[in-house]
């Protein structure tokens, strides 16, 4: 019953004198000493990140924010066109893009390279993890499984965000399980698929990510949070300089009527 | 035309080998050598921020994130119950709350003073800020305008995140005009309306911003930026202990079927 | 308290037997007998519409549910897209376009219009009409406010609509003040303005729904309910023949770097 | 190329003239003459049903509208509560809900239901169909696959939709395949499952729309509008009699803070 229910939570609540946030008090512990990025990790997991893992974790957010004319940016534009007095709205719409198919990639790989991993031995060199990448790439190919974190349409030959990452994670002695795997399929996909692929920089963050530790179902959530600052900066130049209406225009005038019947 | 129409912007773009994002290498010069805070601040204004901005900028995201079961959390909670398939969804369906009432009060508070400020020749002590301030708030009461960032339905005589934001910003020197403006409010506003409120964490928070030069009508979306992260932390935990379907059924199984004619 | 809290409604409820809504038995009284429109205009007004009543706000609905590769079109087309697997968020995408500036102008023209109205004794003929008109119009100009309904991007001389809209009011006996209103600004606004502008198909659209005596601050929301079938046939034409792809692809691809320094 | 690129589409387009959607003149052809959900019907499939077909259909939406305080009607509302001034916003947030677990029993049963038939002979009576429905639920039980359109929290024995549903397509000569193939399930699931569960009002809602030839992946899109109405009817009412902020107070007055260390 209303009647006594009760609900339990561990992230904000207040009495008059005392706002708690993850066990702290947010004034005297938290505001001026943490980090928003350190925040969000917390936030997510119960624990606050080092600063290795603070560092490696914004140079992922750092890569994801802004990939220009993305699906969530002209959502995001258009909707402010249309609303400009609703800003959330016009976000919200942004962020919606942020399904299977374009931000979904950070989390499927993540997500990928934490279930080929479970319940494995690791392997302590490169020939270990190139015959577990072999092992995994081969499977995923034989059961017609999609190998995320391969490929990109504009970085065909490298995608320069994969080994900054990959180094700023080895820096801070924070390359792990997932990040050795998805190199080793990098190194050895092309004897299974027949071509060779860039390992692109939606997927080496999903590796980066689940080597935080963090857990791989909200993979896609992080994603989101980044995108949230771009979108920021996208309906701030929206502002500045507006290109929502040449975009709904160049499309509209370009619409052409096919009779159904047809 | 499509037919030639170009699509302008300064955030990301990319070629084969390069991604640019605010005039920079995005590999080069941000990954690992750019905050998450900072890069949000910069996609916003196309300026880095200094360090001193950027501690008092991470303060406002941190005392914003997360105020517990608020009408943005409990619309994230419900709306992943009922699709859990979708995270976006859910994040989305949270910060569409982010209106003129909750999370209004940040931009409405840093729009005020702005307006308040705009064209003004700045008191120098004390005794001038009052002056300002008294005519400020007498004339929003006698025009019946609402004065955005007094008053809190918890903390009814101090809210504990002023003071501590203000002393930070104090401590950057980026305690401004709208933060001096803000502070005389609270000290004469008794005079005009008869009764002593506190200034509210929302209010303070707009002041802060205001004074680090964010455009004003993009404040609410730093709140909405901040309530990204905490609603990513509300949908961990309702992964983790889910609550959901108790606020589902506590609501649903009070309601009264009150008949239309009656 | 939670303790003790009940949440009245005269929309749906149920018990193991019965489910009923708007002092209705749902399955005996509705299901089969309502018409899917006559129910919505019956959900917003808690009575049920005459069939008279039913005919016009169908063929507002009709005229209002999709107008080609608007922004809310583009942005779900997009978002499907992007998140194929979340039609709920394409579709929601879509609606969050429906704010001021597209949506917005049936709902501003019928409350301009009511507004108007609030308080006169009505004219009995045209000249009285016009003379209440002229005044409106007038008043609108000398305070700088902005008349709704007047004008279209494409149909500069007449909206075809807005004649077919009035006669189906008047063959239903339901051509109202509002309408009347309408009409006369239609007659007298270019003795104000200088020019000649037609009366647009969404300004018509608001007034025929405030004649039906449908709260106007609600009009918006039936132009949302309308552009959801809309949009529901845009996302099955994206699914037939997609075209999300090119969008994007235009945009992205006439993307023009500025340096922010500039 | 932009550049020559066209956007083809057979829903609305216009020139300064005349109004096309669908293949019709929008005004001599559409409005006063069709109904709102016969365009629904249209806009999806591209032909017009006909009066037997829009009967059943409209049941369907009129069954699906509202089911009271929903995860969706409580988003909504919350919503609402939160940003007035974005009725967008308060509908979107609700439609958020429509995924997987509460709306998409329609088009989890309705998909069922259709792979289930897919390139099978139709038996002739109900001894075949019992036979082809159990051949179908022994296998989703041996897969360990979730049989939809089963069982009801609140309608334990009997819901009451679905007798009335089947009997208004029977009524109009519509009761096809899936309903058939429903109907045997209901009769002979006992037998597999050890224990009788009723079929639900959304299960059959999926089989009506699928016998209606309507594409089974926008099943839920129907859904999706109808649950559009209903939560104009919550925001409506949410408007006239506000719960909001006591569904805001109910839950955050009885948060309980719990440790993240404990």
């Amino acid at each position: 019953m209303a009647d006594g229910m009760k609900f339990p939570t561990s992230l904000g609540t207040s009495t008059a004198d005392e706002i708690r946030l993850l066990g702290q008090d947010l004034t005297a512990d938290l505001m001026g000493k943490v980090g928003f990025g350190e925040l969000a990790f917390w936030l997510v997991t119960l624990r606050r990140p080092t600063p290795s893992e603070t560092r490696v974790f914004e140079a992922v957010l750092v890569a994801l924010a802004d990939h220009g004319f993305t699906p969530t940016a002209i959502a995001a534009r258009v909707t402010y066109l249309s609303a400009p007095d609703s800003l959330q709205g016009a976000l919200a719409a942004g962020l919606l893009g942020g399904g299977s198919r374009f931000l979904g990639v950070t989390e499927d790989c993540g997500m990928f390279l934490h279930e080929a991993l479970d319940g494995r031995d690791l392997p302590t060199d490169d020939t270990g993890w190139d015959a577990l990448a072999l092992e995994v790439v081969s499977a995923a190919r034989e059961s017609g499984k999609y190998l995320p974190g391969l490929g990109h349409p504009v970085h065909k030959v490298l995608d320069p965000r994969t080994p900054v990452l990959i180094g700023i994670a080895r820096e801070e002695g924070l390359e792990g399980p997932h990040l050795q795997l998805f190199q080793a399929i990098g190194r050895v996909h092309e004897q299974v698929l027949g071509r060779k692929l860039p390992l692109n920089g939606a997927g080496v963050c999903g590796a980066a990510l689940a080597d935080l530790g963090l857990p791989v179902e909200m993979l896609r959530g992080f994603a989101l949070l980044a995108r949230a600052a771009g979108l920021l900066g996208q309906l701030a130049e929206e502002r500045r300089r507006p290109i929502g209406m040449d975009i709904y225009s160049t499309i509209d005038r370009n619409a052409v009527y096919v009779d159904p019947e047809s």
